[in-house]
């Protein structure tokens, strides 16, 4: 029996129609490499329509080298970067942040994969000693991997904290759109507004084929990205096809859409679910993911019809996921299956 | 004054219409990230066929990464890696190889960007003396870097000197296609016939959007891949959209369709310019590119029409290339704006 | 006022008279540089006495480098290694394991230093799965960073445990000659028969002026090693100045006498200050160091006097190491020093 | 037979009476570890005098470890560095440069192991340009790997050259003294008045045990050393045994009698076998290594009894190198010793 994807990752989905059109329509004639062409320009200014006049962006393939380029251009190989144990930076990116920039990840546990200033605090140790990783990063993603999301105080809480102690906040926007939609402010208030200074910005999510971009909010931190992205294998030859693929989804309100459907299917399939007897919804239902535990004998059983991720073994915890692309009706089909799953 | 891209490279031209069909095929549904998919299994079946049965193939986001990861797959940090000097992981990875890998270059100068076991026997010293790099592969590039091939017994002699010295022999084969279109062989004959044992297998010079491959051509190489692909950044979410392309590249003669095309028009090229006075051919034209030295007031006439690269200011060498949607107006008007930089 | 530092770090104490002695003898004549010497063939057979015929051995300059240079042969950039939070590789190595090795280090946290395989167990995870840091390699500390040892059979624990998930077993033993006296046992019954595969092992603690040995239990894990010190920057070219130190360290039961003594005034000290009111003892007492809670102000009144480390700033936990010329008058010294404090 | 090595290399010698007792003379009581002692706060006075007072000076534990770690501090992993082919760090530190620093050696073909202006130039290309390791810092060694020495106006020129090009000059100073005794000027003339930027300041092969100094002559460039030096494995615990190795070199002439002692040696060697037949000096014998090529079977029968460095395979070159203790007797036994080979 075929197998049924819908649910396992927001990456499962495929490439929005607007976003498909935008790629054609730049497939025209001869433009220069590696992003000195006029596509490039143009997708750069809307970024500093939505980020501010002042960032510098660069395009990379994807979010993994977002993250480690970004935080490479920030770092010595001596520092450590601060960050929840269940970011992205940590668990799936294969050590490539350790291995690419030296540093220490200093890995610190949350209920709810939010870092906050006091769980910060008591790693914030050894500054000056040359015995001790230098702090000089802290990490947090927006919507987190556990599909919560910062309120835009509590992530200038965090930057505030990092300022005073010469740090430098990072966030890792492979769902940005959906935590803005989430909390129904703009891109910039959660980033710019709140003292965010390095932003990997996620498309593939979202609806795009590949594709992520770095924006520095103090031009003075990207001053090496040029080299570190090509150094780190992330100058794309043809950026055009990169570039046009922005350029619509910050275009005609593409990545609000995108994101705000994916978020509302997300709260009917909560809705749908939580009243399931035997299911324990473990995390808010903040983006487009629900988080939750049932036996694991229900998961096997689900699994047979929907593929999807186990993201934590040991509670049984299950993870969701819709997209740009999820229909009600297959939100419904899922919950069809997972109701059959306790009947049988 | 609107300037042109056309001989600039090959990958300023855009994606070859069949390749964007493809892309737009697979554009339907849900499919499992990370290469999971059925289009991908397909797509290595095609390699397969193409490159022999018992190969790994693994796809890249581009041809700095296919070289870098598949080197570091088979090298220890202590290694060195023999090129050519004019190598482009030597010139135009912004030592991202020396970064990643560990190892040194040890980078041989030739007359024509192609190594030979006379070249390269002086510089194979230090075997197991810890003091030393040791010697672990040679990597040459097909086409090279000058637009010249190596015939498949050169590539053979090669081989068969590191094979016997216990190491092992890279190709960096960004423009494979156009060398064996030159050579009128298939794509096995200069690489698995020809003793190579990891392959990077570049489309997006000959009509792909993005996406490169690695291949190796002996199993026991490629099992550390999955996991240096992930940490160094490489291992695409959607990549069907790659799959797809190289489905297409490699079905129907598309490959060699392109590659033919675009050495057509540089044989064009050649033959329209070899009898203007004052441009002296620096190089054998064997693929896609013509190398011309002529005096740097012209170039710079020319250049403000046409955008090219300088390959050698000292000696005024400069690199004028065809690619798969060059046009034989395309050349005839380029070299009108050669002509008329030498009267004016 | 002069500060007294005996009890600041078992490594501020000198050189002990008969590794001096050692290290005078051999300043005769010519030696090969680089190990190839006399010196450290016999150095070498001595530690073959105490850890068995089948080791390899090498040298390096300091512990520091031991843990690194040992890790580094027996992983890949993608691994993960296991250690305690408070691992030396962990808090006070600056992140060089990271960068060298490229590895991530899984950070447990523990009550006492020692890891166990209840605690180990919950991040066993990711086998095979590219997106994460493969384990490889667990490292626990003997003695401990806090002053506790392992007992043989929860070394055979870990090992069993590391060896059947297919991981290796590597040993800080910075002060393994503590823990063995501690133990009252040999240097190879908590070590080889434990089943550690890489053992770091150091002089410096325990009354030599510098150097470290990497012992491999398993040949095969050692191949690449004089490689990677070489490229680790630390092949020694005057060899016999360290190969001098470790015969007579290893000889006579210097090792065992300087480390009894060690341990003896940490339990002399010990007795002396468990009684002091407003003194609280927090970790067992079983080799050469004390750790102790006591307020804030008491700590700052007794650092006028005597240099020490405050080990944990918020639970006001300080440590007193003892080393292999701490003399009984040293401690009383110290015990009325530390009275004085909560007196006056 | 015993085979000899007073010709091998100046580090196959032992330590210099002189400098045992001061090592022998700190080994009182008890020192902070890691350089916060007044040993090593008084060596760094004692380097003030002879290298001028706005230096930062760091001690480390080799000559290997203070090349890479300097370089490091002063580099982008991005960075090209500009080196003799014969250059130590190119041929014999394992690609540790290249492994710590990320860095490209950009490698440059020379006659006697000097480089100058003219020979740097057409390497230094890419300025701006991301796809190429990006021109950093020039490395000369001084005296070089082939026993010759640069004038202080060649040096003079390639930092002006250097800083002109917004580049820094490293100099490898293994044996700077023997340079500035064969130059007949202080220490500081061919260093700080010459516009070195960093210096490896090496004592081993000039009497000492191990270690190795690296001096910054601008402070800016030194602000990370510290961490550096630890994460990169070099912060030697009881720094004292360092320090006063180098106070007891840089008192009292003992550096330039030393090498002063070994540059004559050579003298008298040079002189004995200039006119041996059969025996062709390749190199100008400026400080303490004598330079040869002679039939490959002479060389054998030589090494029978005498241990030396065949340098060059190809054109049969030996080295043959003197040393601070070598004595007048020792090399006219040599001389006998070669002279009989080509007799029997």
């Amino acid at each position: 029996m075929k197998i049924n994807y819908e649910f396992g990752s927001d990456n499962h989905s495929g490439v929005h129609p607007d976003i498909m059109k935008a790629i054609e329509s730049v497939n025209v004639g001869y433009s220069v490499a590696y992003g000195d062409d006029e596509y490039t320009t143009s997708a750069v200014k809307k970024f500093k329509e939505h980020f501010g006049k002042d960032i510098d962006v660069y395009f990379v393939g994807n979010g993994t080298a977002a993250n480690i380029l970004g935080l490479k251009s920030v770092t010595n190989s001596f520092n450590s970067i601060f960050c929840a144990e269940t970011a992205h930076m940590n668990v799936h990116e294969c050590c490539g942040p350790e291995k690419f920039t030296g540093c220490k990840l200093t890995v610190i546990p949350t209920l709810d994969g939010k870092l906050t200033v006091d769980l910060i605090k008591p790693y914030l140790i050894g500054f000056g000693d040359p015995h001790m990783a230098q702090p000089k990063v802290i990490s947090i993603t927006q919507a987190t991997e556990c599909g919560t999301v910062y309120l835009k105080e509590e992530i200038k809480d965090i930057s505030d904290f990092a300022h005073r102690n010469k740090m430098l906040l990072h966030m890792d926007g492979a769902r940005l759109c959906n935590a803005a939609v989430g909390l129904n402010v703009d891109l910039a208030a959660i980033t710019r507004d709140a003292g965010v200074d390095v932003l990997s910005f996620g498309g593939t999510k979202n609806g795009m084929m590949f594709g992520d971009a770095v924006i520095f909010f103090d031009k003075d931190l990207s001053k090496n990205f040029e080299f570190i992205r090509k150094q780190g294998m992330h100058l794309t030859s043809k950026m055009r096809y990169i570039s046009a693929q922005f350029e619509a989804l910050l275009s005609n309100d593409l990545w609000l859409k995108n994101a705000k459907h994916a978020n509302e299917m997300a709260q009917i399939l909560f809705n749908e679910v939580i009243n399931i007897s035997g299911i324990n919804i473990t995390q808010k239902v903040q983006v487009n993911a629900v988080f939750a535990s049932l036996p694991k004998e229900i998961i096997k059983k689900i699994q047979k019809k929907y593929g999807f991720h186990v993201f934590n073994e040991q509670n049984s915890e299950v993870r969701w996921m819709c997209s740009f692309n999820t229909s009600k009706k297959d939100v419904m089909d899922f919950v069809e299956a997972i109701k059959e799953a306790f009947i049988k």
